[in-house]
């Protein structure tokens, strides 16, 4: 821990940068003092901020240039006209070895597409998966893919799973995290032909991972399994709707607070319990989605985020580079993947 | 108002089949004394339910049948042998013009294929959906497909969206019904193929029908749009979604009250509020899907309903009939359809 880690940042990515970037990475840098960040995108919007926000000339380095890939480019014209972007250089970084991290709130697409070119895909995945941690009302669930690859066959649904059981184990020390396939019933029968195809894989590693079948939309937020796995298409309406569901939720119970006198006053005498669940549930505690499957680490913070919420999702990747989960995830990767290669093989 | 609408229930189907399904009915003949029920199952287990719960004698019919539509029953398989099963012939007294409208909580993929076999679908229409009206921060909103067609193409989802602006103008009266499509982005290359295929055709409508463009999980309840349209995986995995997340926010707000006396005491102050609130966004009270696109009145109430939900599937049947809401759809349809068929095929 006495080394410095380095954390690549896109300071032009998301919807509020550089402003909302650059003061997310100073409040990090004021409360963990081993960590020095490069900043990659306009110095003349950049260095202004660092001031503003009180970000120490000690602890940064920014990387100019002023290419910036926007929110509606596709990822192929991306990766063919972006290579001066702060987005490609900052992830270059990694590749390189100079950064640990890197950690951006820009495209989704371009972010994974460069993600891949510049990092690697680990050996025996096909496609890499975005993979974030949920709250929920027991233990936190991993799901995973919520966006990256919108149609998936059942050989991705089955790397994904291995790729979310070595998360969890890696992430929490869950020895064998239960994995469950979101469907749309938890009979055998249903849902879709790839689904049942990758149930049937899974069932077939027997205890070498805990499967536990089927789960639905619900089941998700209620921690019925430790991992859930979809396409990045289900991954992403289940996510999105979870998030639009807890704002409706605390719209709703604050307005039935706000009608009366006496709501007001229960407000009051509940204030403390209630920030306790404000703290726990805070969407934004939970930013910083991992591309997992590549050979280093990049996250993705929501698009939207503030400064608190970046800051989230940098001290998640901080976490992540320091525990290795990148090296850890190759090694039990390689263990499973070459049991998983022979009875991908048997089925068929 | 005043001649007798009879309602065919499928007393068999569901988790809690047949005493909630009686006890539901027994209390919706109390409250509207205008409808008569006919009651598909077995008499032995019905008749005594029906004392009970205080459902009298003149107000029900029961039409004995001892075969049932099982949850894990195949479609397929429940069509070819289930012809003496409650939930055909409670459909078939559809179709022979007998009852106005038929309400199972049964196997949802049985019910959709017997509905869709008994009822016929409407001219013009490809695939029937299911359909059903979602709590909102602002109006309601109405959703297709929520798990009738695990694939669909572009085609279904141009027509989907036809039904529901059909559908969202016969129940709520808004001439030009805003349609959403949902997807993993707003912007237009995201997504998959057949979804921006049919943007490219709602597009063509050009002020005949209201599309808003693409939109994601989050603003289902936000209320972003009327109308949302989906397949029906991801629009089921959306609908659980947000199920499981009310549910979970229901229990972490009842956690951080009951935590402290204080919160204990604030909860005490509240309760109007909250009780105001329950009524408001309690999922049972919208309970009572429905299949549009088809020659007839098929609701499909929730699996785990209890009484007082199947209740609201049944009130939810009751008013469709009443509205004939199928002749104004199929009116309506049959005006936009003749349209939608000459811009889909100048598209192609």
């Amino acid at each position: 821990m006495s080394d410095t880690l380095i954390i690549s940042i896109d300071a032009m990515g998301g919807d509020n940068a550089p402003a909302a970037i650059i003061e997310g990475v100073s409040r990090v840098a004021k409360s963990d003092p081993s960590v020095f960040f490069f900043l990659y995108g306009d110095e003349a919007k950049i260095e202004p901020l660092t001031k503003q926000y009180g970000l120490a000339p000690d602890r940064y380095k920014i990387h100019h240039t002023t290419q910036i890939v926007k929110a509606d480019d596709k990822p192929s014209a991306a990766i063919r006209n972006g290579r001066e972007s702060s987005m490609w250089k900052a992830i270059m970084s990694v590749r390189n070895g100079y950064a640990g991290a890197v950690v951006s709130a820009g495209n989704t697409g371009a972010l994974m597409a460069m993600s891949k070119i510049c990092l690697g895909t680990l050996a025996g995945i096909d496609r890499p998966a975005i993979a974030a941690v949920l709250p929920t009302v027991e233990a936190p669930v991993v799901a995973l893919d919520l966006g990256a690859n919108a149609e998936c066959n059942s050989q991705n649904l089955v790397e994904f799973s291995i790729m979310g059981h070595v998360l969890y184990h890696v992430l929490f020390g869950e020895a064998k995290p239960s994995i469950g396939l979101l469907n749309i019933g938890s009979e055998e029968t249903k849902g879709r032909e790839e689904i049942r195809e990758a149930a049937g894989v899974l069932k077939g590693f027997g205890d070498k991972i805990n499967f536990y079948g089927f789960v639905e939309g619900n089941d998700i937020c209620l921690g019925r399994t430790h991992v859930v796995v979809s396409d990045g298409f289900s991954g992403n309406v289940a996510l999105k709707s979870i998030e639009g569901t807890a704002k409706f939720a605390a719209k709703c119970f604050k307005q039935a607070f706000k009608g009366s006198i006496l709501g007001k006053i229960a407000l009051l005498f509940a204030s403390f319990g209630l920030l306790k669940l404000k703290r726990k549930i805070d969407p934004r505690r939970y930013n910083g989605a991992m591309f997992v499957g590549l050979n280093g680490i990049s996250v993705k913070s929501h698009g939207g985020a503030d400064a608190f919420s970046f800051a989230c999702a940098v001290e998640n990747a901080i976490r992540m580079a320091r525990n290795n989960l990148c090296d850890k995830i190759k090694d039990e990767l390689s263990n499973i993947m070459e049991e998983a290669e022979e009875i991908i093989a048997e089925e068929k």
